[in-house]
């Protein structure tokens, strides 16, 4: 792929910098974050602001760009993707690495004295500016909001924002109708005291109301924000889309309800006026429960002495313990998605030698086998298929200037997902369809050792993920491996494929403890640059665990793996693994071919369940 | 032991909290931190004020003293100790379980509207009195400083603060004398361009001058205070010590050096004026350099523009990475603590089976051979001698009303460790002198599984120690055990036996990474209240370690034990351990042997080289 040319829009850039037109004293830097103005990770196109400065098109990463320098920073996943996709106006700051400056260090260490920097209020979250805010000023500089976004003022064929029709949710998906959650918020809100509440993330929307969008890709969510109160309910949300009978029904609009049930729809554009509003209208001591990572323009609508700010909404919390229709829905999208890789994988194992298929062909076959599922909906993130150095690039998308052709000869990693009505889905394979070297086969059971350690693990009730992280990277550790990444993700339940609180991660401290019923990835992985890639991923429910003792009555928790799509015994080196190990791998694929192999059997499969039975064959160990 | 009867104290507190005498305005609830005025861990008898008032007295714990109430904050280590040590005018807050509140919430929950909350403004650390003023404030109330302390005005017969002669430490010891350590804190001052920096904490005085006293039982410090600017050197000190010859020539008082070495002694009661004043002359950008955890007096003192907090400052990073002096003198000192503690055990060995030999009798008795070691200072901390249901009192010391008499039918623990000239030691060994049950047996494997796993753990450099806590437990979580305490503390050269930025615990996120040099000790435990407890604890050494395959160019660490005492093998289920732990354990005995079997033949010591001998046979695994 070749990088992005952005001199000229740097330079237009430099200019509405200090152009009186947008901005009432110049600005010296211009930060450019990742999110839109609900902070999500995955973005409209409308919103990919940081993507069009600058060509690094990830998922992660904040541009600033000064009158003299533009800086990229983003993680271990992205260091290679976003090598490629930038010129050399660009400086590219890679997160975790020792020598690496915070934003605020390296604004501090290139900006003259007494510099604004100026960002859009909607799109930084108030933790951020309150964190760089400080560290600017006790350097002399100030961060300013500048009310136009300035990339929009460049970006002549900017799109429109989405605004697609919704699906409503019934009882059989959701286990909770959208009243009860609101009961149930509202609970939540008397306990600390706080009588509003204001939704900003478009999951927790969503969530809350039972109803799903397409407005953002992969994630299926609809533009728009709430505010609970004790006896309302004001929903922001444009387009005509509450014009829909069913939508109505669902919301119950035209009946006639309990005033504390009566939604109040009012445009999108209006959030800011009407939290100003309530705002003004508090009495001492009532508050607004908003989360902080809100966007900072929200927040500060908010009088400073009203405001209630937590890390976690109690949104985010319930909405990551899973109940039981949800966990139902969930094995029920693992088991659809396990047959369509099954399909997928058999039919690669006699494509691939034919050296016709590509990286693209292979990802679009995994998407048509998904698509003959009951319920599919669309994809939950764009797919990781990639062949050879390209497994490498951790979020490697193919496209047609990097696309490889599947081969014998080469690792093949696939990293993909789906949206079912009934369940997400996000699992990684990594194959081979010739005979892997004797290191590649290391790498690969090292990498599988971390993924069972994780996988297996017993921990008491309480435990933080983070407390496991480190699990998965022992037997890397060992011979002096490791990979840059984290190790796992909370899962939406056909929501965002990425969600909060939970997850297992060393970059994390302030994650929720697990808890029976949330739903995580189990994905460790090793990377070498310019050879290969392997990532070995599940999804996992936190279940509790049976153990011989009890300390403290705490109660112990484990994990269940949803994910039920045979690991390739072929690239495992089983004198590497020990035989508790082994019997993980045996039991595994016991559970992959009796319930996979019944899906396949129902749905005529039969081809795809000779594959799943030969790949499911039990491991021997010689020692 | 029989609880503290605090009726009266509480109520003259009570009342000194609304006299004009002591406070501008009455005070409805009154805060007594654990710490000096240093925040040392251990203090001296005149600082004990929190045991004073409570008559609990472990390392650890706060206490907040309202109108109607008085609570006790401390953490799992001293559940048992303080709910024995404090009578029913005390509440126990536990601190770690779930359900226990913050102090400041549950002084928003019993304080009336309005309340204003005193605290000694040189005990309380900047860092907690921000938190703490921040969550007051929010809720309707004021966190002020009483000048004054209030224990003090009740404490009659409160003892002096002591003030003992100084030891000097030669290069031999030190492996670098104070003026070059000086030059490299100058050079961290210049790296950050901060012109002056205040040295708070007594272990950092005491490093930085290459100095020791004994002010402090244990910790080998004494009362003093620096500030170190470019050209200048301050230091805060009081009695006649500084007339001592020794010291005058160590610290070249008496010399023609250049200016910028040149000491000015000054009274240490002066600290505060001196900072004001110094604080007061700055010139705009200059700053003062201090710990974000030194008083809120000392930090108040530097205008709030011209602070420059840290949580580590540049001696507390410096002085974790031992040089090749220290770690030889560790190293040296951990052979004496072996000689002595196989001297101890095999005397135990021979009379436990009497009946006469109490807690307080083999805590003496290891004092006493461990005196009999060349350049023997001090115990490094109050020796944990405990059997049966006294080992679960996690940091229990032995006194005439708990003192059991070991015997051929319990557990025995020994926690114990001592201050050579060379060196600080830190040692917990578990013992039977009988038949151990199954089931003891198979509690302590899992506890040596833990140690073993954090002993022979290889990571990467960078990595920070927290990320090795759940592999210390991962046994014990296995079967639905745990501790309620970290894992691992830094320890210091002939310093502190507790000491910072490093450490291994699931408590802490912000410490430093280890690095090659640290020293921190391995000691996972198990507990059960009113049975018995485990622990293994070694002292060990990071070192580089050679691995496979080398990511990144990272490189790699692990630890090397300098503690080299055996492990009970009696204790040891050898067929719940894997091959490798076997190995481990061989090989630990196999060095134990060598090196402490060469250094007892050399004292003469033939009975303990036997004994040595003995516990040190190979363990053999039958499967």
């Amino acid at each position: 792929m070749s990088p992005k040319i952005t001199t000229e829009l740097l330079k237009q850039l430099r200019q509405v910098m200090k152009s009186p037109k947008y901005v009432q004293e110049p600005v010296q830097a211009y930060i450019v974050p990742s999110g839109d103005a609900h902070q999500s990770e995955y973005i409209a196109p409308c919103d990919c602001r940081r993507a069009f400065i600058s060509g690094f098109d990830g998922s992660a990463g904040t541009a600033i760009v000064t009158e003299q320098h533009a800086a990229m920073w983003t993680d271990g996943r992205y260091f290679l993707q976003a090598a490629h996709q930038m010129d050399n106006n660009w400086t590219l700051m890679k997160l975790g690495l020792k020598d690496t400056p915070t934003q605020e260090d390296w604004l501090v260490s290139v900006l003259p004295e007494g510099s604004k920097v100026g960002v859009d209020p909607f799109i930084i979250p108030a933790d951020q500016w309150k964190r760089m805010s400080k560290a600017l000023r006790s350097a002399g500089h100030d961060l300013v909001p500048v009310k136009e976004n300035l990339i929009d003022t460049i970006w002549t064929d900017r799109p429109q924002r989405p605004c697609k029709p919704l699906i409503t949710l019934d009882l059989s998906y959701t286990g909770v109708n959208w009243r009860d959650k609101i009961v149930a918020l509202r609970a939540k809100m008397a306990e600390r005291k706080v009588p509003w509440f204001v939704v900003t993330a478009l999951d927790e929307v969503a969530w809350l109301f039972n109803l799903r969008g397409s407005d953002v890709e992969y994630n299926p969510v609809f533009f728009a924000y709430a505010i609970v109160g004790m006896n309302t309910i004001r929903l922001f949300i444009d387009g005509g889309r509450m014009m829909d009978p069913a939508v109505r029904e669902h919301l119950q609009l035209d009946s006639t309800l309990e005033p504390e049930f009566k939604i109040q729809v009012m445009p999108y554009g209006s959030i800011l006026s009407e939290l100003q509003a309530v705002g003004a209208s508090l009495s001492p001591k009532e508050k607004v429960w908003i989360s902080d990572k809100a966007s900072y323009a929200l927040t500060e609508a908010i009088p400073k002495a009203y405001r209630y700010l937590t890390p976690y909404t109690p949104i985010c919390i319930a909405k990551a313990v899973k109940n039981a229709s949800e966990t139902e829905g969930m094995r029920r999208a693992h088991i659809k998605d396990a047959v369509a890789l099954c399909e997928l994988f058999n039919w690669l194992e006699k494509e691939v030698p034919k050296g016709t298929v590509t990286e693209i062909i292979a990802a679009d076959k995994a998407e048509e086998f998904r698509s003959q599922q009951k319920d599919f909906v669309e994809l939950s993130f764009a797919t990781i298929s990639s062949t050879g150095p390209n497994g490498a690039i951790i979020h490697y998308k193919p496209v047609p200037e990097t696309n490889r052709t599947l081969s014998v000869n080469e690792i093949y990693l696939l990293d993909s997902g789906a949206q079912y009505k009934d369940g997400t889905t996000d699992v990684t394979r990594t194959m081979h369809f010739g005979t892997p070297s004797a290191y590649e086969k290391e790498c690969f059971t090292y990498v599988l050792k971390g993924h069972i350690a994780v996988s297996a693990a017993i921990f008491p009730n309480g435990t933080k993920g983070h407390l496991l992280d480190s699990f998965a990277r022992s037997a890397l550790w060992d011979c002096g491996l490791d990979y840059l990444h984290g190790t796992g993700h909370g899962v939406g339940s056909f929501l965002n494929v990425h969600e909060g609180p939970c997850g297992i991660s060393y970059k994390t401290f302030a994650d929720e403890p697990l808890e029976a019923g949330m739903i995580v990835s189990d994905e460790p992985g090793y990377y070498e640059d310019g050879s290969f890639g392997i990532r070995i991923e599940n999804v996992v429910l936190v279940i509790p665990a049976e153990t011989k003792y009890n300390f403290k009555n705490r109660g112990s928790l484990t994990f269940e793996p949803l994910t039920l799509v045979p690991i390739q015994t072929k690239m495992i080196d089983v004198n590497l693994l020990t035989q508790k190990e082994c019997n993980w791998v045996n039991d595994y694929h016991q559970k992959c071919r009796e319930v996979i192999g019944a899906e396949l059997e129902r749905q005529g499969r039969h081809e795809a369940l000779q594959w799943l039975i030969r790949e499911t064959e039990p491991l021997i160990r010689v020692q």
